[in-house]
């Protein structure tokens, strides 16, 4: 056993993910399409021990002793089952992106800890294994696996609900201009949100049209047709957040600077910027543009004072093993 | 032929209205149930005169020659089927309220004008049958004609899809309390936005459940329960504004202060005020608190820079004529 680190980006979903069929498997109630965001990354290292009487986790430096500790404890053990691994594993991982705030920072870390954990183990297993190991780990997580435009499948078995790129980082030249209104940890996690969503009188009804819309995302990307792929992925973006905000209780992830700036993005596309918007679980902005577009679209979410910051991410790769050492 | 000045109140819906199954008869896709709003109203004089040659409007002590006028004429054109009228009509409207930012100006509008222009026809028509002409000028404006609590029925025929009241004004001593966080006119008025309720996928699902809703929120308003009132009626709200903003093209009715408001509104319920929202197909945020609480919230309301103003009503009478003279 040894010590292996990875690199996983995160990835913004233009066909959301909300809601499990099994919620313990994170087996998804339909299935999602995801651009990997480059330089938007988690690397993390795992080093299996003999010596160690326990799992430990540290994060961006600090050490996690509650529920981020337990929650990677659990997917240790997934990986001791699969791998047939006795030990106990440290692991360490950091983002370069803030944290619990809407930009898939549980997708970047499961893929991320999952490569890196097969890697210490010396283990070759195949990138289909690896995202349905990761999707148990964070559903979103399977396509942070796979490199830049990726499709993760919903089924009834764990084999079967994996996922698989459907387009190189080249396929498409668009951009996700992320705008940052707030650095805090969401209120409600993920987690327990997609376990809410069939609370929703809604929640059918998205899933029932989830495929179809994913057939037309996917369309539009292949044929780079901007303003297809605007009108489904703001589209299915607003589904998943009247999803959220019709759950008992409900869940408002939107803050008043997320509405302004959704306002501003319609606005400047009817003006003729090629730029849309989509929203995860949580108050930040993803503005998704034409690369020509994106300088003029983050000049302008900078200069609103509601923006913190701004984050630039183009198409990214799958994760990757940066370093093994097996003695 | 004579001349009438009837008034009537705004009303705001708790369970709402949304989306028909016959845009020209405006029969509702489902029940609805509200409560006049005492004290924000409109007053309407309709002069029925022999040596006119066309019909007029003036709104607010201002001649309306454009959509507003085509509206009223086709209204005095039911009135004048159904009462055998040959003579074209004055009519002239106030309302003490801001016009067209989700207080149901139209509401109140086509109930005093039905009302107004019955009575100076000399016509007895009984509140029933005055409810369903309302209708065809407005679908809320049939609710502002019984008093007090107000239910109307969706129905598939005419004469069946009425408004009735199953409760005065004294049967539950609520209050709305009305922040306005804008006074403009709203970008899609709400006839436009009922027609296009059914392109939107979760409509169905919103509709289904509504008889339901309407069924506990009665109840609740019957047996002076807050909380069961508070969390139908804001789940109700939600899910219309989710049909609103996944239908095609999306319709947004929210500003950025309308969700600062509505997270206060849900905080403070949290923190023990008795105090729910709803938002019709406008921004502003009716605040539905029980008398006690009323102060409190419209103080806190105020104190916010992005509130413009705030009204306060309490349940309101029926439609009235006010005055008659018929030569």
């Amino acid at each position: 056993m040894g010590t292996a680190t990875a690199r996983a980006n995160a990835n913004i979903a233009f066909i959301k993910y909300w809601g499990n069929r099994d919620d313990r498997l994170r087996l998804p109630a339909n299935p999602s399409i995801s651009m990997n965001l480059g330089g938007l990354f988690a690397e993390t290292t795992v080093r299996w021990e003999e010596n160690l009487t326990a799992d430990s986790f540290g994060l961006n430096g600090k050490e996690d002793t509650g529920a981020g500790l337990t929650r990677v404890v659990a997917h240790l053990d997934v990986l001791r089952r699969r791998l047939d691994i006795a030990q106990f594993a440290r692991v360490e991982s950091r983002n370069n992106f803030p944290t619990g705030a809407g930009i898939a920072s549980s997708a970047a870390a499961f893929a991320a800890l999952t490569v890196a954990g097969a890697a210490a183990a010396g283990a070759q297993l195949s990138e289909r294994e690896l995202t349905t190991i990761a999707r148990l780990g964070s559903g979103s997580a399977s396509r942070s696996v796979p490199t830049g435009f990726v499709e993760w499948y919903a089924a009834d078995a764990h084999e079967e609900s994996y996922a698989e790129s459907f387009g190189t980082p080249n396929t498409w030249d668009i951009v996700d201009v992320i705008a940052v209104v707030s650095k805090a940890h969401k209120p409600v996690g993920s987690s327990a949100g997609h376990q809410s969503a069939n609370t929703s009188d809604l929640q059918t009804a998205r899933v029932a049209g989830a495929e179809e819309r994913l057939r037309q995302c996917k369309q539009a990307i292949l044929n780079h047709d901007f303003a297809a792929f605007a009108d489904v992925v703001e589209h299915d973006s607003n589904l998943m957040h009247a999803v959220m905000m019709t759950s008992r209780p409900p869940l408002f992830y939107w803050l008043p600077p997320t509405l302004m700036i959704m306002d501003s993005v319609r606005q400047w596309r009817a003006d003729g910027l090629r730029v849309c918007y989509t929203l995860d679980a949580g108050p930040n902005v993803h503005c998704i543009c034409v690369r020509e577009d994106a300088a003029v679209v983050s000049e302008r979410l900078r200069a609103s004072s509601e923006v913190l910051d701004v984050l630039i991410a183009p198409p990214g790769d799958g994760a990757q093993v940066l370093t093994v050492s097996i003695p």
